[in-house]
């Protein structure tokens, strides 16, 4: 029996690698999602993500708590003192960065893998549309899976190990939205804003590419916008 | 200006690491501590961090949660099903593994470093007296760093990365004592039994290893016992 851990936002992305996971362990497979509460400006995502969880039928869903507000140079925190850049800077990495967010989710759904015994850790880490982000990369991906093995009681003691998959690293987002599409995901419980609102507010970037992503595929975006 | 993040746990092992790394940094340098409240049942941990903290004179001193809660395979975390083991079974990995504790302590400590711009980060990890524990080993702490400073933006940006610096990882815990006793550590404001109680249980793994590092430096340990 194949079993996997999804790392489940309540995004776009990850609900699209959610729906592949699914699809992967198969009927007879089992798929657990994470979800982790690391103090985010939109908290909201995880209500979505619960949604999403729901709908697609998980056979457990964990949601974790990791305190980052002590990471107060990150924008995407609540209560920090910066605003949310509405759009990208001309270069650089955005504001909207969290130091390590990535390291310290994958660090978390080991740890969850190893409890139920799972062998593969699905994520939504796609390295085109955010290529500022150098936690989204296939070299760090790489890197800290074979950290988090060496890490492991498992591999340590059996030699079978943990695989990350990322179905969506290369892919444009309109290719995401198109495989989920096929997979009927249910965009419409899915949350890309910055802001958080209950309407996206249709202008920063999470927000164009979205957008911009429905109207490549000729499809109106489910949810509701401010503008 | 050498600044450093120190993993303060509040056991003997890294308040030894603390004071090395305030030696490290010098008068002029600064020290922050992060301490990170994972659920452990011996919560207790994490005010004798403080406190160790405040008697090192350290810069800033951040007190992170992460729950764990939902790990019930360990017997470490509270509330966890199983008992603690007074002793380590005889092969294999004790029953107080708690799955990539290490890895997320790592990751939230780089998170750390980033954010107050420090280029170290100290640990009291250590291979000997643990062995069973696989991110104790220092192929994991490699492997660790080189994947965190993949992911960290001011590495990806600048070239200038993080290293994480263990100097009791091939040291006996006699030795680690006989270092903090050089170093004048409060040894009296650590805490290292399994159980968590005010006073030491005594009969623990990891009260006998203390016990015995007292002992071959010909001094009484400072702390309370039940027995």
């Amino acid at each position: 029996m194949r079993k996997a851990v999804v790392l489940l936002s309540g995004g776009l992305d990850s609900a699209v690698a959610a729906y592949l996971a699914k699809q992967d362990v198969g009927k007879r497979g089992e798929l657990y999602a994470l979800s982790i509460n690391y103090g985010q400006r939109h908290e909201r995502e995880l209500e979505c993500a619960k949604a999403i969880g729901k709908q697609l039928g998980v056979t457990d869903h964990v949601f974790g708590i990791t305190s980052l507000n002590w990471l107060t140079n990150s924008s995407l925190i609540a209560g920090s003192p910066q605003e949310v850049c509405p759009s990208i800077p001309d270069e650089g990495i955005p504001l909207t960065w969290v130091p390590q967010r990535n390291s310290i989710l994958l660090a978390l759904a080991f740890a969850f893998a190893e409890t139920v015994d799972a062998d593969w850790i699905y994520t939504g880490f796609n390295i085109r549309d955010y290529s500022g982000y150098p936690d989204c990369r296939p070299e760090f991906v790489e890197a800290m899976g074979k950290a988090l093995n060496l890490a492991s009681k498992r591999f340590h003691e059996t030699g079978r190990g943990f695989g990350i998959v990322s179905h969506l690293m290369y892919l444009r987002k309109s290719e995401i939205v198109k495989m989920g599409i096929e997979r009927k995901v249910p965009f419409e419980l899915t949350t890309s804003c910055y802001q958080g609102e209950e309407k996206a507010c249709g202008v920063c970037d999470s927000c164009l590419h979205r957008l911009e992503a429905f109207r490549e595929n000729g499809m109106m975006d489910p949810i509701e916008y401010e503008i």
